[in-house]
């Protein structure tokens, strides 16, 4: 349990920090390689300038994450590197007291039930600052232009938005249901007797295999992201590292980026910090 | 020029978190190697807890230096990580509003100078609760008992207690000089086109070209910091990266870690913040 917003925004930004850093992690950025457009400095950057906003979410429990956004942009970044794991993590954050990682994950779900369309068009406001890649779906796309008239004319608050996702969005189902995934990567993480990074490592690829990812089906299709599970799975059960890098080495030549895993992966930690995981453990 | 105290201590954490990334960088911990006693989680999570009290620090024109040794101590560090980055960038941040590297600099130490003997005891604690190496020294050593006693009785404030350093220690001289070397620092990245990390990669080289790093005096005497300064000056002739690496093997190999010099990295790099440098230049 935090005892204070100020424990509970440095665990959000550590969360962020931890994910990208942790090395070897198959078709994301991680601290031994970036992408061309997207790069490690990038993230440390957009983790950090989103601090003092979610510092004022814990604080006044109101979702600051187009400010976030705002100041990435203040501090030079251009591209999308944290819209997914924000939407996971502000909501998390505006509920900091909660007792345990699955009390919190129930409260930030009713948290978003709380709020209103004018949260909503912030988030959408966000979005477009960031644009990054969405799956298609028939009514209220992030990506459309009549989403804020239509949020507008119903009152439609994040809650109510995000139900209306097509359910292969991962970061939707999980704001909107208690953050299931999230709560067991915690779990993962506590048990863990490995150094931090391997932990995380694990647990991403644990997830690659049992989750596809939202950002390759709106690439590539669900083939292509079932694939990319399988393809975890075999890596996981070979139980070595080396097995993570030839993994990496194939979603990198094929363009496939399991970003919605690596969001996953972050909000996870998030909760394990909730729960009094340590980095030295 | 920093608009508010968030930009302050979001440039305070960043210019830390580049400092440890930057590769590579000729006897320090950066992302792609660790020390077996620290590693680069840990200089994450330390950058990372002290954001609280930089951004009160910023709003409340006071040092909070020790309690974020003591944020990072609950967060899972028990080992001397940020030590003199913090004695460097805490004043820096108190004067935020500064419009100039050069005008930052002397506010700093000016800043210093309207410090009392509280808040040398509070870094006399914050130094205890730490352990750094550091020189030994005749009078008011950090490592000294009855320093607090004396801190006490003549009722010391910080810059008249760092005026008693030894000229060597690089950090006592910069922060009651008007922070010279940073300052210079921070030019040198303003006026290059590198990416972020190769820019601070070759200020850290030319700094460790330039002067003797404190912490291998402290551990080797002035001999061995004058001998890595010379083998530093010819690897920045060389205007090849590999030869930073085969300075860093040497180093690593002979336990010199000049940690002086990356914690003069981080406050090149926060002046050159304050000047608007960006991360994606």
């Amino acid at each position: 349990m935090f005892r204070n917003p100020e424990e509970s925004a440095t665990s959000a930004v550590l969360a962020l920090l931890l994910e990208v850093s942790s090395t070897p992690k198959a078709g994301n950025v991680d601290r031994e390689h970036d992408f061309e457009d997207l790069k490690f400095e990038h993230f440390l950057t957009s983790a950090v300038s989103a601090f003092p906003f979610f510092l004022k979410t814990a604080k006044e429990k109101r979702l600051h994450l187009l400010q976030a956004v705002i100041a990435g942009k203040n501090f030079g970044i251009n591209t999308n590197v944290h819209f997914g794991a924000f939407l996971l993590l502000f909501p998390l954050v505006a509920v900091w007291e909660s007792e345990s990682a699955v009390v919190a994950g129930k409260n930030a779900t009713n948290f978003l039930k709380s709020t209103t369309h004018f949260e909503s068009l912030e988030i959408l406001k966000a979005f477009q600052l960031c644009e990054p890649r969405v799956l298609e779906t028939k009514e209220m796309s992030l990506k459309c232009n009549s989403t804020a008239e239509e949020i507008l004319r119903k009152r439609m608050n994040v809650y109510e938005w995000m139900k209306l996702a097509p359910k292969e969005n991962l970061i939707a189902f999980e704001i909107t249901n208690g953050y299931p995934r999230s709560v067991e990567g915690a779990s993962f993480l506590l048990s863990s007797n490995d150094r931090a990074n391997d932990a995380i490592v694990l647990l991403y690829h644990r997830m690659l295999a049992s989750y596809p990812d939202t950002l390759i089906i709106s690439k590539f299709g669900i083939e292509k992201a079932l694939e990319v599970m399988s393809l975890a799975k075999k890596a996981i059960e070979a139980k070595d590292f080396n097995e993570f890098r030839r993994l990496d080495e194939f979603l990198l030549k094929n363009r496939l980026n399991p970003g919605t895993i690596a969001d996953l992966t972050a909000s996870s930690i998030y909760l394990a910090f909730l729960e009094g995981w340590k980095v030295e453990a």
